[in-house]
């Protein structure tokens, strides 16, 4: 009656593997995951070719993908974001099909769909029972919410739960049930737990980003949202983190309590949690290991899956109940553009996550950016790559100010009121190119090596080869 | 963006509901439900016809329906259960159309495979935010898990939940999520809560019962079950119940740790998991409000979907990992077929529910009566109706014997060498025939009323009319 099965090799014979088949992976143990890794190389060291890969995300230490495309075994790629090593061998031209860059939503609606259909899902879990009832809340490996594979789960043809931590059955609260489980394998280790803190989950120390981050909660302030029953959601890195703390102040102030806070859970919000800021937090994933503890003991953290924080084709998702998202980029557009997906100079280092569709679910959606990044305008004519459509983005914030997106006047005069220092897009590319220069023609052309899907799954924008 | 609407009457036209559509209930509040009463005397008002419905029990409080039947408002019903007073009505044959009965699992995976498909599904629930994410463990009228309508959410076009208890977005740990909800509908009330423990729930008294009953558990330990790691079902009537009573003296005595206790939950199950003789409790319905009570405050009581409770079609189930399920009969034959669906005289008075999911699951499922009730015998030589096909039934336990299947011989050599006193199921029919005399031939034929289909979903028997 069990599903354990002796190892991996076993558990891919099991499911019928063939050559051109699709395989998944979610990415909430980060830059510490070892599974994603460890299948590839048995499914290369298998024989097979031809194998498409959908990773919710692909960190750096994914790089020896690169060797599995460049000897075929691997020929596509899916993701909602994609780090430098990967990045820029897919610039280079390597892989054989263009990536297909979804969001964290669209990737969801996706495979709910049938867009994206994937043969053999493959889910690290911390904890599982031997049936595949399983939760990423408990184990040695313990990374808290399980909220990506949700929806692999539920439509992949076959469903491997790969664990190092198995438990009675029936494990309680399961992420995904063993409705869905078709084997269970046991691993001595799933990966390194400290890299999913990789990534900057700490408040800066950069100046300029914390000018941004004040003014960035003095917009929130202005245009009145600073307020009991707030929903919120940030980023985990740079001025977004930081503008967490500036509303922390003005709540504890005020005494104001929030509603909830969303999506990628970092310590500084479970700060917010505890000291009464938020009734609740709502997690898809957990940027530290301070989240991963509350979400298994706070009763009051909640952990969602990734359908229901911001798929597109549901009746609704929490995005949509968000009154204030703050957003990174690195482009933005006269046209409030977000590019978020490659560098000024096309090399993919990231994707929209939930970037794109927060925007579209915000009330307010706000990006934060310094003007000028390593001698480089951010603020351009028009982005390199569409992450997320101006039509999203109500209020670009940086150190020089502050631009409102024209279809907002009810905004502009909040902020104005309040005396904020408001500027055009026009003004704030001008004044990037005054310091930088104005930037050099775009070459775009050759080969497309991606393209970044909307939030309805048809194309956006593409992303074309980098010659080195 | 809130999803609640001013009235049950707004809902239903915001759902474009069109005659000769479906419509979908479920049973938690037992005979205590006032919310398909109420939506069907709105949808009767409203001058709707030819209208479908699907329920996942039909109690008689749900006696008004009849109404419905005879003026055209509704003409197919499909359950899982359905009690004397609608049962009459059918069998007297007012029906256009048979009813389509299921069992618990096989009624969710037709939903979710599309051979039950449902337009609307109305969904009380004694706690609800705004947005539709629901549950039955919170709010006046808590009644527990909130399993049969899992299905329902999923794959109705429209879903309408309906509320008594509005509480703030996010709701915690919801059964029923946003995703799945159009619409939200606050009522004064959902029902009497008292209805939820209709039907017996308590121990019985009956020496007759007791007997059976301590027979029953001696069985199981003859068996080798009443071991470290058990995991249990039983029913909540009779005889059924009071084997939890001798597992529970022999589990104590013996410090014997079950591993779980499966489906509806009797407070008497809450008593042997605080006893410590069960790890957890998945539950599917609460019979009484002591469970419900303990499904909101232990976390070792856990509620789970009909889904993974018992559907056929999922990778896997918790019946699969039941060792023991306990369960009643109206009528059993030499075969081994059991029926629950009418009395001997064909009239419609039960169902499955989960009796043939359980049967089909568990390593020894058993089947409890007495060998005659009401001057009719119990045994015969074939069932009015096949509810449970014989090739699920282990064991037969009455006052005067045991019948094993014959195909366990295993259990035979197990229970004669433990001194237990085994008959063939040929001399218990004789035994009841002596009793009570042969019973008449039964008169099948004239026009089906309902047909009763098999796990899988295709017809397993009929039921035909019955002349007053």
């Amino acid at each position: 009656m069990s599903k354990l099965v002796s190892s991996l090799h076993e558990s891919i014979r099991l499911c019928g593997l063939r050559d051109g088949m699709t395989v998944s992976f979610h990415h909430h143990l980060r830059n510490g995951d070892k599974v994603l890794n460890t299948v590839m190389a048995e499914i290369s060291d298998m024989g097979f070719r031809d194998i498409h890969v959908n990773a919710s995300s692909l960190f750096d230490i994914h790089e020896p993908l690169i060797e599995h495309i460049r000897h075929g075994v691997v020929t596509g790629l899916e993701t909602s974001y994609m780090s430098k090593k990967v990045g820029d061998a897919v610039c280079a031209g390597i892989l054989r099909e263009p990536v297909l860059f979804h969001t964290h939503g669209e990737r969801a609606d996706a495979i709910m769909k049938g867009r994206s259909h994937i043969d053999v899902a493959f889910i690290a879990a911390p904890a599982s029972d031997d049936m595949g009832n399983c939760t990423g809340r408990l184990g040695p490996s313990a990374f808290g919410a399980l909220a990506y594979p949700v929806a692999d789960a539920l439509k992949a043809d076959k469903v491997v739960i790969i664990t190092d931590c198995l438990m009675p059955y029936p494990l309680s609260n399961p992420s995904i049930e063993e409705t869905q489980v078709d084997f269970v394998v046991q691993v001595s280790e799933l990966g390194d737990t400290a890299g999913v803190s990789s990534g900057t989950t700490r408040i800066t120390a950069d100046p300029v980003a914390l000018y941004i981050a004040r003014l960035a909660a003095e917009v929130m302030d202005a245009a009145g949202y600073v307020r009991d029953g707030l929903a919120f959601q940030t980023g985990a890195g740079g001025a977004t983190l930081a503008t967490a703390m500036y509303l922390h102040r003005k709540m504890k102030e005020r005494k104001i309590r929030g509603s909830f806070a969303l999506g990628g859970i970092t310590g500084y919000l479970v700060d917010m949690l505890e000291d009464g800021c938020f009734e609740k937090l709502l997690d898809t994933q957990c940027f530290d290991l301070r989240a991963a503890q509350s979400l298994r003991d706070d009763p009051r953290h909640l952990e969602i899956s990734t359908i229901r924080y911001a798929s597109p084709g549901v009746k609704s998702a929490a995005v949509n109940n968000l009154d204030v998202v703050i957003l990174g980029a690195t482009q933005i557009d006269t046209g409030f553009n977000v590019n978020v997906h490659t560098t000024s100079d096309g090399r993919i280092m990231g994707g929209s996550g939930g970037h794109t569709d927060c925007a579209a679910g915000a009330k307010l959606s706000m990006i934060l950016s310094p003007l000028v990044r390593q001698r480089l305008p951010i603020v351009v004519d028009k982005v390199r790559c569409i992450s997320t459509p101006g039509e999203s983005v109500d209020v670009f914030v940086s150190q020089y100010g502050i631009a409102v997106n024209p279809r907002r006047k009810d905004l502009a005069g909040m902020l104005s009121e309040r005396g904020l220092p408001l500027l055009s897009m026009e003004a704030l590319r001008d004044e990037a190119e005054r310091v930088c220069g104005k930037p050099g023609q775009i070459e775009r052309g050759g080969r497309t090596v991606a393209t970044v899907l909307d939030r309805s799954g048809k194309p956006l924008d593409i992303i074309t080869e980098v010659k080195r």
